[in-house]
């Protein structure tokens, strides 16, 4: 271990450049060119809009005949967002609440003036469109320019599969921190430590160690060529740490392995380009969870979580459901991520003021973290910068 | 047509300094060297002070012997305003609540200190004073240097006009966006389309159109030397939109003409240097409204409105003030000008944050604006500037 | 006085740079290398941690044993504050609620990480220590660099005296104002004029001047050597107003000396570095008063008062005590100092937006605040800069 604590060590005279992630760095607003989860399906009924800032830009989705839609949330004309006062007039449109600009969704065109029905701007002008794919009760968007990859190179493995069932009612809010440091805390080997008081825990009698790491890089990256990107931290060759002690005083796990009630086996971890994780088991045998971290601005993003499990039939996708709309959700959610938002947005400062990047000071267990870093500033399509959510259309 | 469109759809090389208007882009705070109303009669009593930031410059204004007086809100010592507690020990005065600096509000100079009444300042240091004009229930300041032009140059045409009696029970508010956006909105040819599901309008029967505005340039633009300059969108020449389609769906202003129960005829709406605008009529047959946008800070406005009748029997006058303060001003302002602020500052990230001067795309209706613009960087006196917040007395 | 009056009055063109206290004016957040009040004994119980900005910087105290010790509040690893949920698992330690990192209060070193119990790391890094001194119910924190001086030079002369108690219910609070601001106003010879209608002082009977100020410079510095540096306005020498008049109208101290209920004598108010006023006697004849003024950051700072007496007696120790519990606290802090922190905010814009340091003009009786300008920069031991904030433990 001698060598990696030597490359997570780096001195003071170390700079962003000199670091094998200095892309990654650069990041503050997330990489371009890849698919984004939105929102869930639930959060956009037929014939309804939803305005969400995403890596700084506004974005304006719609469902059209079941499909949906997303442009530029910004009247071309004089750049109020149509989120504030949706107005649709008729399917395949939104016509801006000011002045009665009207675009169609499914390319961005301007199709009627209602204030100029003989605008000669009409078929000229149009706004940016938003390439959408709509899997498994999620809404994901692809925030860049060009033809975009297939979904699946940015999404969690598995996640896609046709026999995993995808709970419809899971959760997204907003966390005040950057992006990254959600990502870094949700694949960090070491930080169940602070979920070990966790009342979710308590409450399934998992034993849960102090810590667990892997101490090898092997097989840790994940980068096959069309397939998704990322870092996975197996149930295999790993340390776990179930006690230690500080001058004298024991420190050990509240429940220790012998204690189990929940026959515990080991838990898969993994974090996925551009943004994504999947804990698999979790919360509980046969359940998989996912969960997102996309960026709103340098200081904010969207945390978005859910459930799946392989059942195929409708009658127990119903239960699984239900299960999750009524305890998981909770149990989850505000019994144990709120520990880890806690964490997140207790980094912002250091991070974004105190020159934090360079002077982080990391561990051995960190080294799934900066394998991320280099994953990801190896594997990014681009670097998201504040011009775009300028950019004018085409 | 072509001509206009070719000039307002200006593509994405063009920048301020190419534009037609470039001064009026460096505006942010407003034109110095001009008239602006700071608060209505009522607001100062005898003896009273009041403190207001205008043009970024903070202005004590005090009634004394019936005339106001203005002067810097702050005080030469160490800078403190008056008006966080004023302290006025005899009729032309103000003291400073801090150590007894007192101006005379009428010329500015230090005339005595509380703490030190011997000081070799005394006489010798002066505040910046203002000057001041009250006429119909409004006072008006002079934002800038040497001898001010007369107010009617600064004022709507026809608001000092003898026989127009102005309501004393106006409204001021503050709204979060800079006062260009304000009135461009105001004088935004098709902007009534905002307007339609407005229950003033429904409560009069009026028949609005969805849009209305000029086709031509001709006789938009007053500037004759001595006189007020603005830009006018009259009731002639203009085209109204009362219908139109989207996908086939119809499209129709609330009340059509023929519906009218108002006995409507045209509306002149016409914008003034330096920010007021006049609707006559509005909201009723034998009312003129008039409003102001006066710049508090780049991100800012007052937003003053008010009502004149030409009635000069003093009983129709307390008549008319009654109507206006128990009818048309909860009407107008709550149930109509909301729609005019909400739209205000929904465009305000655009022009302040993502290049909105470069980037809108203009259309026909907004050739009143492109005028207005023109006129502005024409006829302004001088830009107001951030330093002039900070100018010591001469 | 010409003299000096022309030192005060520099014109516009005076700049940072020519100014006899040039250090000062750069001393945003403070002067680096010297004591500082943090908080009052009592805030810390034994065992306990408290987590304060100070100078811009994040430090963490912890009683250990009866004795304060202080480290930055930022964990090496990833930059959160112990403070934020502080974590104590020997007595000795802090750890970091997030991984498990801990600390030893004493020398800062990195002792044990509760995830890595075999880390490379420990015992190889450190956060800064900072030299604590707990005196008089008052816990002092150096902020600097190196070995510092004997706490006596950095306090007021007599705090430490043995045969004063200081009561232990001082007040610490937050004032959003440069510190500067705070110091000079406490130690403005004429601001008492603020304080004219003050409950307190009408409670005392007191006759208080409109104001009062030394006429010369003589013995106003004192900068002994090995002693604390200050300015006194001694009760000796000085002028004192008592009424004057303006437009005519008679303004008087309310009460006037032949109507001295409480036998009032002069008062010496001195102010001293870095940041500590005296006033003596004051609230009451026997009891002196202390106050400091402790940099957060550019535009905020804590402020601190409490009150000594010189008895010895464990009885008499008690009852005051008890009286400044009971009574002084709220008649000073609430119904005295209110005014202070009142005038300290309203002074902020001008100091930090307007170019205030430059444009000020100050009086005669200011002569003990550049007194105080020209002392800081003299004797000050370094300039406090953001970077401090962000530097790395050696």
């Amino acid at each position: 271990m001698a060598d990696s604590e030597t490359d997570l060590a780096a001195g003071p005279e170390a700079d962003f450049d000199n670091k094998p992630w200095a892309s990654y760095l650069k990041a503050a607003l997330g990489f371009r060119n890849h698919w984004y989860p939105a929102c869930f399906s639930k959060e956009i009924a037929e014939g309804e809009c939803l305005g969400l800032e995403l890596l700084a830009e506004r974005v304006l989705f719609k469902r059209i005949g079941g499909r949906v839609y997303a442009i530029e949330d910004r009247c071309a004309h004089r750049g109020v967002p149509f989120s504030a006062r949706p107005e649709c007039y008729s399917a395949n449109t939104v016509t801006c609440w000011y002045h009665g600009f009207t675009y169609d969704l499914r390319d961005g065109k301007l199709v009627a003036i209602v204030t100029d029905p003989e605008s000669p701007l009409i078929g000229k002008v149009a706004l940016r469109t938003y390439r959408v794919e709509e899997r498994q009760n999620v809404v994901f968007v692809f925030i860049g320019d060009g033809d975009p990859p297939p979904l699946v190179e940015d999404v969690q493995p598995g996640f896609l599969d046709d026999d995993l069932y995808i709970a419809p009612d899971g959760d997204r809010g907003v966390v005040r921190s950057n992006w990254r440091l959600a990502a870094e805390n949700g694949v960090d080997a070491s930080h169940i430590y602070i979920h070990r008081n966790s009342r979710l825990l308590s409450a399934l009698g998992r034993a849960v160690p102090l810590a667990s790491y892997f101490v090898t890089r092997e097989d840790m990256v994940v980068d096959t060529p069309g397939g998704p990107k990322g870092v996975v931290k197996g149930a295999g060759r790993k340390i776990s740490v179930w006690e230690t002690e500080i001058e004298g005083e024991r420190i050990a796990a509240r429940t220790m392995p012998d204690e189990d009630r929940a026959g515990s086996k080991g838990t898969d971890t993994s974090l996925w380009m551009p943004c994504g994780l999947k804990v698999d088991p979790f919360p509980a045998l046969g359940i998989t969870h996912f969960e997102w971290y996309v960026p709103i601005d340098e200081h904010s993003h969207y945390y978005m979580v859910t459930w799946g499990k392989r059942v195929s039939d409708p009658v127990e996708q119903e239960r699984f459901a239900h299960e999750v709309d009524t305890y998981w959700r909770e149990m989850v959610v505000d019994r144990f991520n709120d520990e880890d938002v806690f964490a997140r947005e207790a980094m912002e400062r250091f991070y974004s003021e105190e020159d934090g990047w360079n002077r982080e000071r990391l561990y051995r267990p960190d080294v799934v973290v900066t394998e991320w870093r280099k994953l990801a500033s190896k594997h990014n399509r681009g670097i998201q910068g504040r011009g775009y959510a300028g950019r004018r259309a085409p």
